[in-house]
């Protein structure tokens, strides 16, 4: 808030507050990869070598799950073990972001006041493609500020969370009994990305079922390529029931990925689609900015829109044009850097 | 089946075929579009300059809300009122791609044999990006082909969703009774979208109840931009209860369209996320083309995942030496084609 018209740090005084694991630094950090500004953000480009040690866990599920108070208690119980935490939550109808009961908040406290736990709640205006970038880049910024685990919390409904939930090395997928109705509406998507399930709100009726359906389901399907099972793990939030279970399962996965080729194999996957996300955004970018001009973006539209040309032939046409504009700017831009 | 090993028609011939209005060239033509071999569908290029007649409209909602039967009902409906329709379903559970229970099939069976319909159920194999394109050519194929209302049936649980429904003029969310968490679950996106409330299974306790929840819904937010308030509908799909108020609905938002400068702006709106998609697919392309190469995708990727550029400078590099390959591809394209 105060941040906007203090004087600010210079990039490198603020790369050296983050590697030293300083909150203030770490929390001005993700708010400049948060802003989307179309520039590369200057603080990834100083501490993104010292990323990598994290491990890093994704939490997904449906509204309702009860994500939030899980990824609380998975925080405490990581840090029981004396390892550092950073939360980075993407649910907009996370407690983290403000809408926590009374009885959240004050589970929140002890944590929030603990040096050793840093969350952080993304915004989530402008597309989910940006959040899911920024998300990446947060993740890069608490992990070169040295938390050894960081957890990822991301209501899973669709393609969009899938992505955000990419920057983790492992996946928990989170449900509640009497998810019938659920395993239907949650795309097969969201149920292959996962590692580990944790049903929970186990003290409900229905729990053992869910538990039977969603090994049944994995009985039936050839999961993921590996020779890695998804365990099933029933918890209670509120009261920590199975929490230590699931941090079990999570860690046991964690040694798979250490101990097989696929932890090597994800991580080059996850910064396979970064690359591909960030050409996308700089090449929707150039079109964007040449669409006005003559023989642009916009000219094509009136012409589909008017049948004169159909969208194939416009398309092939654009892009002959943005590939010879967006050239020459990046040839400026490579020029400006090179400065 | 049939057609793989049989001697097609000339292009020529496909395209009078389609435009005569023809079953089976239209059906080869769908077939064309749908297979997605990164090639222009010549098809389309032939037929384009007789689309935009069609009335297109969009159904869709959760699994479960009867969207099939109800789609089934309209194109009576339609019928009724002696227009013709094309049916275009892209839900994997629709009835429409054989998980049809009895009671369907029957219903059904009148209207397959009906010359004035022709239904088409898209493959939902590949990407949902490629599904959204070959739905929107889908539709232009039958609208060529001189039907005169379309009706694409989809589920709708996110974005992807979303760009399907975009092919549509107006689009209809079907929901059901207790949908309390449906709402939530439903992303605001989908809401956004509907034209037309349709409030199914009407005969299920409850019905009244979430109409008044939509109703104080749609009160509590600045719904669209223009001065159209989507209306709620009841039905009941099976025995047709509510569904010429149905279609009066949709057609009053056709009305409202065509009297207003809304529907000039939607067509504008859909031409120009179909040539973004088309020019991101391109791109794409390019990108997986040049990915093997020295200093290709492959390689940036595995200077990233060794941590040792981060992400941007590398993507910034890439786009450089992409735009320049992608250009002398483009070169080659247009050099083609004028040939």
């Amino acid at each position: 808030m105060t941040g906007a018209s203090a004087p600010g740090p210079t990039p490198e005084e603020l790369a050296r507050g983050v590697l030293a694991g300083k909150s203030r630094p770490i929390g001005r950090a993700i708010s400049e990869v948060e802003r989307d500004s179309g520039d590369v953000p200057e603080i990834l480009r100083r501490v993104f070598r010292e990323t990598g040690r994290a491990r890093i866990i994704g939490i997904t599920g449906p509204p309702g799950a009860g994500k939030s108070t899980l990824v609380l208690r998975l925080a405490q119980a990581y840090r029981r073990q004396g390892r550092t935490v950073g939360v980075v939550a993407v649910d907009p109808s996370s407690p983290f972001t403000g809408g926590a009961i009374l009885g959240d908040r004050i589970r929140m406290a002890e944590i929030y006041t603990d040096p050793g736990v840093f969350i952080r709640s993304m915004a989530t205006r402008g597309t989910m493609g940006g959040l899911a970038r920024a998300t990446s880049d947060a993740v890069d910024i608490l992990d070169a500020a040295g938390f050894q685990v960081i957890l990822i919390e991301t209501v899973g409904v669709g393609q969009d969370e899938v992505d955000v939930v990419r920057a983790a090395d492992t996946t928990a997928v989170v449900l509640v009994p009497g998810l019938g109705d659920d395993i239907q509406a949650i795309k097969a998507g969201i149920l292959e990305i996962a590692d580990v399930f944790i049903v929970n709100k186990a003290e409900r009726e229905g729990s053992d079922r869910a538990v039977s359906e969603l090994s049944m389901m994995l009985d039936l399907s050839a999961h993921g390529s590996g020779s890695w099972r998804p365990p099933i793990v029933k918890t209670t939030a509120p009261s920590g029931a199975g929490v230590p279970e699931a941090v079990q399962a999570l860690e046991s996965h964690g040694d798979y990925l250490a101990q097989s080729a696929e932890g090597a194999r994800r991580r080059a996957v996850r910064a396979r689609s970064r690359l591909l996300a960030l050409l996308e955004e700089r090449f929707r970018r150039t079109i964007e900015a040449r669409a006005p001009e003559p023989d642009g973006l916009e000219e094509a539209v009136r012409g589909v829109t008017a049948r004169r040309e159909d969208p194939y032939t416009a398309a092939g046409r654009l892009f002959d044009r943005l590939v010879r504009d967006a050239r020459e700017g990046a040839a400026r831009m490579t020029a400006e850097s090179a400065s």
